[in-house]
């Protein structure tokens, strides 16, 4: 079993606030990160799917369609947008990068090869800080 | 002469459009950057200075108070803020990480020490596109 | 659950030499490393650790509380510090990056909020070498 | 137990095709890979071992005799090398990054000394695509 | 005026050897660099321009139009292929990065708006050494 | 005319305190970088070279023998040392990075082949502070 990983990246706003929270008590718990007029990372994404390499091409998969199908089921629909206004995937959910992550790991779960097996997502929201989820 | 740079980061959201043309011309010229929603970036910012050392510290300028200055004029007002909209030194301007760099020139250049001479700014807005500024 | 690293710096001298041993032994296991005039690395250190995201907050943990935890129980104690003289919990020990992997993990183990777990320490000596301490 | 990587660098040509497919298949699979002049690849090799540091050194290994080992075997037949045609522990199968680092892991496996454990291999063909192998 | 930088990459075959030299004479002076079978690099390329941003849009030039010059001018050219064979403004000069850079200078050059200025082709054959060159 | 740089690294101690001044002016300059225990640092060093390529090899210069002169009149003095007690040529000197980047500058100014012009050195004492000197 080998592990393969291809990184794409998505520039995008966001703001942490709860809407069931007082204005001062969102100001409390996520201070700057609710400023009312948004902020926003240039995320790295590292996807990572693990199975067996093919006997004819020595591929676990071919890394140009692993990119396309992180583009078109996540990167695409995150890169230059308002992750709380503009996707449907996070609806309703706190705009974290722990939410986004797990958010991200159900968009491709269901959605590579039959003999591919996501194994990981890993989400960069600034160059020191990253999210981790394996589907536990 | 030495030149000495610091690194500082901040995050921010922008949109691009220009408020005198036509919601049509802004998507055609700026396409998914017009987002209404905001999209946003970590930005890295990197300040030359440039003069001579000083004979007793050896230093150009005490590094933490380059920092301190590059705190207090420009990240502390651009980092997890919005900068069309709440940025008074962006106020009236295209927010493109050329007007962006420019704009931080003129922040550090009257607030250096009188030996020091800024030297330039480096503004990378992703990872593969930065610009740089010289006062010239 | 979701896994949350941040990553902190910190600048020490350090040799290393075993003082059971003689000056030629020490010279012939760890060559320049023992230089008695002590060297120095730019330690870039990497805490993760693993639990489920809060419902409120979307977070594993708020990153600036746990970064203030390393900078108090471990950054604080080795920056710009003598790693074999200066600091209270490698007394006693050999100063190479396993053990001192092993020491941050012990500092923070018992200094995290009860619901999160420490999963791991990534401590990079230079950027070729690094060692990882699971607490196994 | 505690975990030590160590990074390794080499360059070299390759090209992806199955000689028992015909010219138009390999075209179709391979694209661009397929090239006959070849292309190649800056790689950075990640090696990990793990086990008990050793109470006289604090060392799990002494790093730079691993460097070594990685050298003798791994990164001296495929530096400047062309993957295809001048490496023995490659003749035969495609040369894939899937490949190329279980074939890696295999050379180093009966390589080391004996209280170590080759715990992964992990291969980045360009800043972008990574594979690993546990030897699972 | 300022300066506006893109970083594309390509991944290429070469091989370091003067045709009017003997064998023996290629192999001392370049080493393993002259293998017959050839070696390669991922190669990264940064390309600056510079001139006076436009009022209306707040650009120097629009990014993703410098990126599709590059790609049309030089990296589609480069990329995934033998710099000695398949390259026709490679033909007939030794492949040493720093003629290499001067001969994307000259497929840039041209191919520019009139109202932009090329001002430096940087281009790192690893990530160790690197080549400038301004048109001087 | 085309540039050359070549990364070298090297790691070492240093301390910075004047020794005209007293211990409390130097708490109060320097702060923790005047303890007195020292401490240190992971340096990169980038030495840029300038002139014209050679016409039967391409190369302004063979990199590696670059790199040799780099080690044996630069890092092979400065690698695993402390920089105030083991370093000749920065006797007398504050260790600052500006300091340091001034006299690597002087022991390789005289020691390249007649043809070879230095450009440039730019040394980075933590991955957020680098000096640059020109020898103007």
């Amino acid at each position: 079993m080998v592990y393969l990983t291809r990184l794409e990246h998505f520039n995008a706003a966001h703001r942490l606030f709860n809407p069931e929270w007082s204005h001062e008590k969102n100001e409390l718990v996520f201070g700057q990160c609710a400023n009312e007029n948004w902020h926003g990372h240039n995320y790295d994404l590292f996807v990572t799917i693990k199975g067996e390499p093919d006997k004819g091409t020595g591929f676990l998969m071919d890394v140009k369609k692993l990119s396309t199908i992180i583009k078109e089921q996540v990167t695409e629909k995150l890169d230059h947008k308002n992750l709380n206004l503009d996707v449907d995937f996070m609806k309703g959910q706190m705009c974290s990068t722990e939410n986004l992550a797990v958010a991200i790991w159900n968009q491709l779960k269901t959605n590579l090869p039959g003999n591919i097996q996501l194994h990981s997502i890993k989400l960069y929201e600034t160059a020191r800080i990253y999210v981790e989820y394996f589907g536990e």
